[in-house]
């Protein structure tokens, strides 16, 4: 792959532009946003100047409902041999190419499983894609040139490829990142109006479940539009299940006992369901959810606490899996979780304690 | 205060004794469990000999159904001056104290909003209250000298006393604690028996939202039921929520393009109320909301590489607010996102660039 096409510069766009160039293949950059383009280019992502001849590949990095339109736009100018998208829903924009009579055959839905809480170029960089999935969508038209030089892109971004049908994978970002984010906004969205002093008792967990409320709404309107039916009758099952959860509620609510035990096995049930559904949420590395523990650390909050802490818990040769550090909500402390590898704990916390560390 | 007696040895309890025996009171422990008995006196907690006198103040550390039942049966032995407890709810213990006679002026609800994912006195800590919020739940009937008495255990944990009504106790933790809870598990119970295939699919976002669901189903059924009509009335107000966005993405979906506009602007309104619910949440040190920015760094998958990436931030004399580990899927290689104080992400960007580090 010599020449790439990137049409729209915010961070999909850019990140791709950027890994493109790190490995030396001539980027063109195009969006329709003067600004974003000026400042994707002068991030060194690519030049602005138009291709003179048929790049090899062109690269849709638009929100969803444009990508049918552009396509047919771009394949009019024929100004590549081949195309992709890298839009988060696939189905809809694909009916909407063949509606428009684009030439599916030189067309393939791509999906790379990266993204960042902010937009924009600034936000770009050339590892986005490093270890993610890409999930590329063929379908019976598909050209093997056009599969391969999808497939190119995403090696030459160090991502790894899946294939799936639109319509499978349409389904499963719902199941996976689509419903959720509608379900951590309307949690979120409770607090609006909520009292100060109820919102002040929040902890740590409230604050972790609506973590993707923070995203850009503008940009997710489009993206659950692109997938609004399959959305809808997703959060239709949710909707069911928590009608299940209020009823079990309300059973133990009520004076009648029998009724009451009832409803207690009810709610534990999908308690209990959840977790199991918990666990199958891949760990790092894509290999299968694994056993980690936690040793937690009480640290002061001066510069440096961290740094002496994991200067101490490198010495003892232990991998850190993953962080999380919890605020006490009034002191200057906080305490760090560290989770490690099952068996390591012990000797964590042999070290840790040696170099004078209070933990658990 | 000189003596206390701890009813009930499993994370909080212990924990309140723990801290109790830090600060040289004296502490009796009982336990229907005997190992968990035996564990938390082994650890240190206190003594298992019941008190010859009575005590200043008893802790009951049970379960929320447990309350009531276990208030009135310690009142009919005297054993204690003054009562409280440590439970998730307040309204219905309260109401069955009364209920079942007992001497609602020596005893006033207690909540520390501290805890842990996994249970028992194994996971106790004396600085489990470290700077946290406590909740205190006084009436009418409340004596001043039982109000002492619990605000003095309050401090002896280092904790923060607040002072609120039951039942606005009740409603807050519904809305920050346990209707989240329920709405976490039921994201996760849906991913119980998705492809795996899907199930790949999901990253960060969703292990983050779906964490809480982890806790044990058992204790997380007795907090729900003693809080029943509260979360139920709660979940139902988020389920009304539900239709209205089901409704907006059906509108979307459908082919009138008037209504799709209609839907797209529910959808969108719904997304930004759900993001000014977010910004309330505290901050670390109940200090309110405060911005942070983040700058992300490229870690290898080698012990040692958070090690030295905190000294050079330390060396740079900033403060780390939070820590995110993204861990890219199939690549030996993680994200680590650094927040810090808005303002000095230039400073910590210059020293992390000189010492190699590959950020954003």
């Amino acid at each position: 792959m010599r020449s790439v096409l990137v049409i729209g510069t915010g961070l999909m766009g850019t990140s791709v532009a950027l890994a493109l160039r790190a490995r030396d293949v001539r980027v063109h950059l195009r969006d329709v946003d003067s600004t974003a383009l000026r400042t994707a280019a002068a991030l060194g992502a690519g030049t602005v100047a138009a291709p003179t001849e048929p790049v090899d590949l062109a690269v849709m990095a638009v929100p969803p409902p444009l990508v049918g339109r552009v396509l047919a736009d771009v394949q009019a100018e024929g100004v590549a041999r081949h195309y992709t998208d890298v839009a988060s829903v696939k189905g809809e924009p694909w009916e909407e190419a063949e509606a428009l009579g684009c030439d599916t055959a030189r067309y393939i839905g791509g999906h790379p499983m990266a993204g960042a809480s902010r937009s924009g170029p600034l936000t770009a960089r050339a590892d986005l894609f490093e270890g993610c999935a890409w999930v590329l969508t063929p379908t019976a038209d598909t050209g093997n040139d056009t599969l391969n030089s999808a497939l190119e892109l995403v090696a030459l971004c160090g991502a790894v490829p899946v294939l799936m049908r639109a319509a499978a994978h349409d389904r499963a970002v719902a199941l996976v990142s689509h419903a959720p984010h509608v379900v951590a906004s309307l949690v979120a969205m409770r607090l609006e109006d909520a009292d100060d002093r109820a919102v002040s008792l929040a902890g740590p967990g409230l604050r972790d479940l609506t973590r993707i409320a923070e995203a850009d709404p503008g940009l997710w309107t489009a993206i659950l539009s692109a997938n609004a039916q399959v959305v809808a009758d997703l959060l239709d099952d949710l909707g069911e299940d928590l009608r299940q959860m209020v009823d079990g509620l309300r059973a133990i609510a009520s004076a009648d006992e029998a009724k009451g035990r009832a409803g207690a096995e009810t709610v534990e049930g999908m308690l209990r369901r959840g977790r199991a559904g918990r666990t199958r949420i891949p760990g790092k590395h894509g290999s299968g959810p694994e056993r980690f523990e936690a040793v937690s650390v009480l640290i002061g909050d001066q510069p440096g606490e961290l740094a002496r802490l994991f200067a101490d818990v490198g010495r003892a040769g232990v991998n850190i899996e993953d962080i999380r550090i919890e605020h006490a909500t009034s002191k200057l402390a906080g305490l760090v979780h560290l989770s490690v590898a099952t068996g390591l704990t012990t000797l964590l916390k042999k070290a840790l304690q040696a170099r004078g560390w209070q933990h658990r």
